[in-house]
């Protein structure tokens, strides 16, 4: 294919497809609301917004917003659910009351239980275990003596609770079985799990897409670093091994294919001495870690979640540039900002929000560097 | 600069610099309005419209809008105009009463008058001449006299209304005196002119932004071909030298500066034998022939003028790319669609307009290839 070429001609669309003008329903109106819409623009489609807040930032970008009123507001999921084309989703930290109205509606992408599996940590790494990808050791824990049973057998360990958990909130590591008790009454109101902590060399992520043929387009494998649980920086390409990249995908693809998965999802994972990787987490959903695909890519990744979900082919992944992706965090990155806009070979993206609070996302900024080798 | 850097700090921004979540308000809810809310988006800002149909393609992804009922709907353009903290456009075919009610308000950029010097070809190239940038030899006609006499000293030539047209809408060509009657009695009911339609090689055009501080930043000259009066592909780089290139950015510069130009702008040229360039259109706006710089440049034009008239810095136009982008309209344009989704390298754009009539401007798609050399 050269430039000079005619344009092709004739359908390659399946005819499954959501054709030109059809809607994108979408739970929650965060910054990854905020840019599938503008993805979801440029392929023709209108994005209508499911959320508590008419204020969202997806709102400045995005066509139609219904008012969730309560995580059991039946009317508006019943309403929004009629008024859209495909259901799909911006985080899978989603009440269960809400899981289950959306599940009576048959047009999800990725499906209601692959969100509901994403959002619970004990569904999540059983999942992953039982299809053959490794994690850290974990368990369910009951009591606080589970707890200190685990660190006697494992070690150091961190205790999550089970759901609404991201960013690193409610999770917390210990050391010693006698803070067993005081880990316990801080977090075991609400299921929570336990698991090995193990030191890692790096933390890394894939982030990809499947059509509901199956075909996977994967992006290169990045390397994440975080700061008090927040994502700082993401690097492509990784600093691994041929063989550990080849791990980390094929653990990727192994979690689309069992989930049955329509969209673009990532999997967080560790790699270890010796280049095993074990997954972390599971996102059903346009990930934090895939926001260098922006700029470095010709389809981002919200791009290859629109096209996932409405049947259109899914585009090459291959980037152009190599690229480090920084979150503008809270004040600092907020203060960040004006000076980024004058430096080149970075596109900065703000996301609208208009609290600077700390610990916020509040943009990001990827840095370009022509492709390596 | 590597990647490895830390991030800068430290405004850069001036004291006139429009803050995150301002609204810029932008006259027409066309496909120029749409891609230019979707790079305010980026930068933090939001779109309100002004336009007669609040269902225009702008609106899948504008935050606001205000209906314009008719050209001198006072209180629509008064109302849109204290709702917004700039005002701009994305045509220049705006009726002169429309146009008296926005320069009452201050905060145009680019400033109402240069809209409409832009918007008439008399004034237009009046100014072209007036400033040093040659164009075709053109004349004012008020009688089927006019272009009779017009014809008689430069052979072939064409009558264009003098306002409100685009895509050769409002032109007709002739060889030959005795045909004036009858072109004057087809376009002469509203102010025409006629230019002589000299034997160009090429057609080239060059987008781009200039500060309120005065600073410019060119993209590359981009060669342009027409079909049937309307944009058919643009092409990047030009096939041009490099004095020719030199001259036809020379020139765009002038009208820039001597229109005293805030935000983004295209100069259409011919290229003619030997190397002259010959200024054709202003258009005071992003233009069609810079489309291609959404996907083979970091910042496209759209963000380049939302940073001018923002009063952010403008960012580098160097180009990652090649390009072609071609243009995807009428009926043909839309069976076109499906095909390009799963055509590599290239990337695909759709406006989201309801009917695909013959001769409509449907969406783009801008095929990439490695720089050469």
């Amino acid at each position: 294919m050269t430039l000079a070429d005619p344009l092709p001609r004739g359908a390659t669309i399946g005819p499954q497809a959501l054709q030109r003008g059809a809607v994108i329903g979408i739970v929650g109106g965060g910054q990854l609301g905020r840019m599938t819409s503008i993805a979801a623009a440029r392929l023709g489609y209108r994005l209508h917004v499911l959320s508590a807040d008419p204020d969202d930032p997806a709102m400045d970008v995005a066509w139609r917003h219904t008012r969730l009123a309560a995580p059991d507001d039946m009317a508006a999921v019943d309403a929004f659910a009629a008024a859209v084309d495909v259901i799909t989703f911006e985080t899978e930290n989603l009440d269960e009351r809400l899981l289950a109205l959306l599940e009576r509606h048959a047009h999800a992408r990725p499906s209601v239980a692959a969100v509901r599996l994403a959002g619970d940590r004990r569904l999540e790494k059983a999942f992953l275990n039982r299809i053959g990808v490794p994690t850290a050791p974990w368990a369910e824990v009951r009591t606080a003596e589970d707890i200190a049973a685990f660190i006697h057998a494992q070690g150091a360990a961190i205790v999550k609770t089970a759901r609404a958990g991201y960013d690193g909130k409610g999770q917390m590591r210990l050391r010693n079985a006698a803070d067993s008790p005081r880990v316990f009454d801080a977090l075991g109101g609400v299921p929570i799990i336990i698991e090995a902590m193990l030191p890692f060399l790096s933390e890394v992520s894939v982030v990809l897409a499947r059509g509901a043929d199956g075909a996977i387009a994967a992006f290169d494998v990045t390397e994440n670093v975080h700061r008090g649980g927040i994502l700082d920086t993401s690097t492509v390409p990784a600093a691994i091994d041929a063989a550990t990249a080849s791990r980390a995908l094929d653990a990727a693809t192994r979690v689309a294919h069992g989930l049955d998965y329509v969209g673009l999802m990532a999997l967080e994972m560790f790699v270890m001495e010796g280049g095993a990787v074990l997954a972390n987490e599971i996102a059903p959903r346009p990930h934090n870690s895939g926001h260098w695909t922006m700029d470095a890519c010709l389809a981002s990744q919200f791009e290859q979640h629109v096209r996932a979900i409405c049947g259109l082919p899914l585009a090459s992944p291959a980037r152009h540039a190599d690229a480090v992706m920084t979150n503008l965090i809270g004040p600092q990155g907020a203060a960040a900002w004006e000076g980024l806009l004058a430096v080149p070979d970075t596109v900065s993206h703000w996301y609208g929000k208009t609290e600077a609070r700390a610990g916020r996302k509040l943009g990001h900024a990827t840095r370009l560097a022509p492709l390596k080798g």
